[in-house]
């Protein structure tokens, strides 16, 4: 087991690719067929694996967020840090704490078009604490 | 590998934190760094990580899951158990099944405000069946 | 550790159970308890886990889909490959890219109801990649 912790400081809501930095995880596991598990640890900011070819992809998924889980909706009661503050813990309910990715020949094996992206819902920049963890062993799989 | 099982009765819909039954089962497994997996073995019941802090977050997660995916939908064949039931399959399937948590010197390594929950999405009460396992080392990381 | 590689030749739209091939796979594996992973390589089609006793959960599902992430929405920009392309990249983000298993005495340790199922996104027919991969050790749990 390999472990490494990131910090990702964000410039407020947007999808940031982590992709390099998980890959570069791996390889230094030196875990050569496994699994790399990545893990956020916040509620206001979630992972997703999406697209990575076509940066509009990334620009309709906010707009649809928008809509899904509008900032300032007049049916929250929640909202300590702002109009922000409810949406931004729908959209990480509605999206992904932790996610697993095989690892093969020393790589996140992942679809040609797959990206792991950080998700920040909050409008502000923040820093964002991510855990990778990689299993497997250095051999051959069976 | 450690493995136990756990019931949870619900008094129907809402959310039930269970961070405390899950973190007591890493400390049992003796596993100091690793992986934690925890598993609903349910179509009607799901797990999400939310904010553990302030109860009205899951407040509005209830009042928004009653517009995201509405009981007694008109659009909705399948209704054999009730007006509840499509409308929390939908909740399920939007939500988690499995989810996994970073173990790291004998405890759920989970951010300050990240709680984990069982979110009943039907009405009436329901025994559910949970499934945790941890993986992982009782030594340090490499 | 053991992996394969499934390809699923999908017919366009729609969910595909693919409960029996994972479940092959975990036999194959000679893990007898551990956990099953399962991977999609595409942000187009996805994994869910559903109700697989009554047809009329997945059409509904699908009716479901078709609001929630409709196809050819006048919101998005990315429609490279169709009215069909952004839909599918948001239900994908929406659900699943991976999901694991417990696996007990040999066996994948869904709940009664429970299927795994590939839902393809995307109208036409798509071959999909999927990679298993199963942990764990041949005896018995500690």
């Amino acid at each position: 087991m390999y472990r490494q912790r990131l910090t990702i400081d964000t410039r407020g809501r947007g999808t940031y690719e982590i992709t390099r930095q998980v890959q570069q995880v791996v390889e230094r596991s030196e875990v050569a067929e496994g699994l790399c598990h990545v893990f956020i640890h916040h509620t206001s900011a979630s992972l997703i694996v999406c697209e990575n070819a076509d940066p509009t992809v990334r620009r309709d998924l906010e707009t649809y967020a928008a809509r899904l889980a509008p900032d300032g909706d007049p049916s929250y009661i929640h909202d300590a840090e702002g109009p922000d503050d409810m949406a931004a813990h729908l959209r990480s309910i509605l999206t992904l704490t932790s996610l697993t990715v095989p690892v093969a020949s020393r790589q996140c094996d992942l679809g040609i078009w797959q990206g792991i992206f950080l998700w920040e819902h909050r409008t502000s920049p923040h820093r964002r604490r991510i855990t990778i963890t990689v299993v497997g062993d250095e051999g051959e799989p069976d």
